[in-house]
């Protein structure tokens, strides 16, 4: 494999092929071409095969690509094919909401952990997981060494709990809160904002119903 | 004002700017700095004074920003300042979890009400509200006129869902659902994906180890 420097859009496409092929693989293909994997996704199929060609020939010409084969390029290529684990912290309505709601189909990722500091919360159970106290996380970043953490915490506990996921060695964190949040450099910081969405919906349409 | 093309990324900076001044009022402050706005929106301060000065002079130079009229002129150019309804598809762990953790602190925009296609769940309460049929969606959306919808059905009904919407003259949409939807010219779909930004995670963290 040549190692290119990527774009995000680049990665996230390339995302969303792994998501095609994994369904692909469970509907019991063994072909895609790149027109399937252009109308799953969304785009043209000269983007996708730009794009698989960035990384080398994956495919032949004509007949298709083979989907085990291919996934197996993208996930080396996302770094995916043994994916970190992922912990909760905030056992609120959005942190128990995604832990309900899981993480099957996406590639091997599994929700670890739930964390909140909380006492009436910990111990409770939330999708037959005990919620640990935020104590515990360090020792879990320790034993799992890599390990993306997603904030869902309430707004103004944001920093405080991103603070404390980089003392325990996290590097990759995923906020649902609704505040910037500090980080060092090294440290990857990713939001999930609902209200700045709705926002840029708002304006899209209310610019279509002024022109 | 001056009516400008705006990029997305602006449109998504002028949102936290709108979010930050929402805090400020709560806490009483009556005028802001750029340097201010730039801390908690996690920018230079020279880009804060460059995005407002593309809508004209708000602010006087060494003095700072009104903040309720930087908030209300925001929020005119965002077109938020009477936000659309929002209602929620799907009372599964994402949409039952959305409509707990509410849009308070988010200008305005308020879940006006939840829909299920299971009629094992319609007629439930969620958060206070009745779930209610999807077969209903046509009547309030005709009643609400604007209304953003946010798709929380399982993987694999996300396009019929958002069919249901378009027929009943939804034109905004906010999806969770793990699939690509095709949406006419005139609606706009935005995606928020989890699993895409874990990808993005891993990737970004396995580059760095690899270097």
């Amino acid at each position: 494999m040549i190692a290119v420097k990527v774009s995000e859009k680049s990665i996230r496409r390339m995302s969303h092929y792994a998501r095609c092929l994994r369904m692909a693989k469970i509907r019991g293909e063994v072909i895609i071409t790149s027109q399937q994997l252009a109308t799953t996704c969304g785009i043209s199929s000269a983007a996708v095969r730009r794009d698989l060609s960035i990384y080398g020939e994956f495919g032949k010409q004509g007949s298709g690509y083979k989907v085990d084969d291919l996934l197996m390029n993208i996930q080396s290529i996302l770094g995916t094919t043994d994916p970190p684990s992922v912990i909760i912290v905030g056992a609120g309505s959005i942190g128990r909401g995604l832990m309900n709601s899981g993480l099957s189909g996406t590639g091997g990722y599994r929700y670890e952990a739930i964390f909140d500091s909380d006492p009436a919360k910990t111990g409770t159970s939330c999708c037959g997981k005990k919620i640990r106290s935020i104590d515990e996380i360090p020792e879990l970043v320790k034993e799992k060494k890599e390990v993306i953490a997603v904030i869902a915490v309430s707004t103004g506990s944001g920093q405080r709990a991103l603070d404390m996921l980089v003392d325990a060695g996290c590097s990759a964190i995923l906020s649902f809160t609704l505040e910037p949040l500090n980080a060092p450099a090294n440290v990857e910081v990713r939001y999930i904002e609902v209200s700045t969405e709705l926002d840029v919906l708002t304006h899209s349409m209310r610019r279509k119903e002024r022109a």
